[in-house]
């Protein structure tokens, strides 16, 4: 695979439209098409009309399956015969753990120690064999590159990669195929690859749509590289919302420079207390990392300081809002 | 309202086709057309495959609102003037007080003390005035009965009236609708508004399919009903399953009797097994009577114990299962 360093990052083609309905053509038949819900209640706190878009209830329970299938099921019979590698902090490796046996061959899954038991858990259900390490950045890499060497397998990166960002473009896609006219659309960001996707999947429907991210305070690392315009690391982070604990790469951050209205920023106790809301009044089951995308619109004031364009409807803005997942132990509940 | 006994049950004409028709032209408007879910993970342990109607995802978090509101958006102005009463474990209850305020009028609501303090809050959410009295049906009775007498106000049963029982059958009918072969359907049985809708909406639209109830060996009336085929009540019961607390009525058994091909009930360990099941695999939030329609399904041998025909495709048997509501305290979860 090429590889994009930060300085090239302007000259990087990112995924082409065309790559990203090939990526829904391939996957579609495997995964959920998950549905959009909404909520009254919400959007009386909001001031606006949301419009969920619940990969939660997305196969393997996160948007992961749709870049990791994506790139495996593109594999030939050639690449994939030794297997997958990858590092995930869990969703990415229950996804390519998945993906795999539908290939029938291994996968290894690099995680740091601190992940969730139950996401460890979920990678064994499906197969997966789980390589723990040090919870940084730099041992993270070392280990799947390791573990790469050992047994050849084939690495499928969580984010810095093609494929995988064409497959999470789909999640936005299908939203703005439900919703046509959104004004803006929220995600959560850790390594970048479904807010780059976000970016790519919802301007291809719509062209003007604005494309929000959102990330935890103790996890800023896409709001100071994209406010700073220099890709900055993340060495190591304890955030609650432990799916996005990852830094951005080269190709993510340079579709995020290019497409992305702004980053949001948001406290370890809003995520926590966006979790609890939803659960309560939308009835289902998100993990912090996905409560992070609905916290900043929970804020008195966010909402209007968008300044997104009147509507021509003359109703409140009607956004998009992706739950990336729904992973988490629910004997050991985040607000207990 | 003609009141119907147990004994001239038999002479019972339950709500028309046309008046569920009727129904749902009412209130679609209003509710949402809650997704229908599936899960390889359930369908491998049920041994079948299972589509899930997700009432946890209505309006107000249980299909109750389908009933109160055909009833409530129906009445004249002057029928609706002096507000609405009601008794309820909670979900109706909301159903009543939101639909009540649809129309601008109050709603006096006759709760059981031991109903759960977050289905009073949602109540109390929807400008609804709770009036609580002890957790028997003699007592519910009795208080709706004298609010009534004092406030003049529409009585909206939660269960013996043409009125709910039509628009609780939208949601079978919706099943059907998005899943027109399916050979049996599964919904919890209380007072029998949801089970008797089920058996009208779901053979209104396949003659052939079979309706299943399921109901907690702690509240056993509905089982005690039909295998004796006389209308048996329970004055009271604890069951974790709080929101199937209450006994058949007249209509509702009547049409039981007619279409339910039996009833299968399950414990108390069994009933929260399931609801933590359908958490962690699904992502959704699920109150224990949901839990309830599910529970048989996941016992060893059920499945097959059905006699099911035959499917011309080859496959395993499809069943649908209604996931009646999602309203617990998610800080009080039933499995700790």
């Amino acid at each position: 695979m090429k590889t994009v360093s930060s300085t090239e990052s302007i000259q990087y083609q990112p995924p082409t439209w065309e790559a990203i309905l090939a990526a829904h053509a391939r996957i579609a038949p495997r995964i959920h098409r998950t549905p959009v819900l909404t909520s009254a209640s919400l959007n009386a706190i909001a001031g606006a009309r949301l419009f969920f878009k619940c990969e939660n209830l997305q196969k393997t329970g996160s948007f992961k399956i749709r870049g990791a299938s994506n790139a495996i099921l593109s594999l030939t019979e050639q690449e994939v015969a030794r297997g997958m590698v990858t590092q995930s902090s869990g969703n990415h490796g229950a996804a390519v753990a998945c993906a795999a046996a539908w290939r029938g061959v291994p996968a290894w899954i690099v995680m740091p120690r601190n992940a969730p038991a139950v996401k460890a858990a979920a990678i064994e259900g499906y197969g997966g064999k789980i390589v723990l390490c040090e919870p940084t950045v730099t041992a993270r890499k070392a280990t799947c590159d390791r573990v790469q060497a050992e047994t050849g397998a084939h690495l499928v990166h969580p984010y810095d990669d093609d494929r995988i960002i064409a497959g999470q473009a789909t999640a936005a896609k299908e939203l703005l195929e439900e919703v046509g006219d959104l004004d803006a659309v929220f995600a959560p960001v850790s390594g970048g690859g479904l807010l780059s996707g976000t970016c790519l999947g919802a301007k291809g429907i719509r062209a003007d749509v604005r494309v929000v991210g959102c990330e935890p305070e103790r996890a800023d690392d896409a709001y100071r590289s994209l406010t700073s315009g220099t890709l900055q690391s993340l060495e190591s982070s304890d955030t609650i919302a432990d799916g996005l604990r990852a830094s951005l790469a080269p190709r993510t951050f340079a579709i995020l420079r290019r497409h992305v209205e702004s980053i949001l920023l948001v406290s370890e106790e809003e995520i926590i207390s966006a979790a609890r809301l939803v659960w309560e009044r939308m009835k289902i089951v998100i993990e912090p990392s996905s409560a992070v995308a609905i916290a900043p619109l929970l804020k008195p004031g966010v909402v209007a300081s968008l300044n997104l364009p009147k509507r021509t409807d003359g109703g409140t803005p009607k956004l998009g809002v992706i739950f990336s997942g729904g992973n988490l132990d629910v004997s050991s509940l985040p607000w207990k």
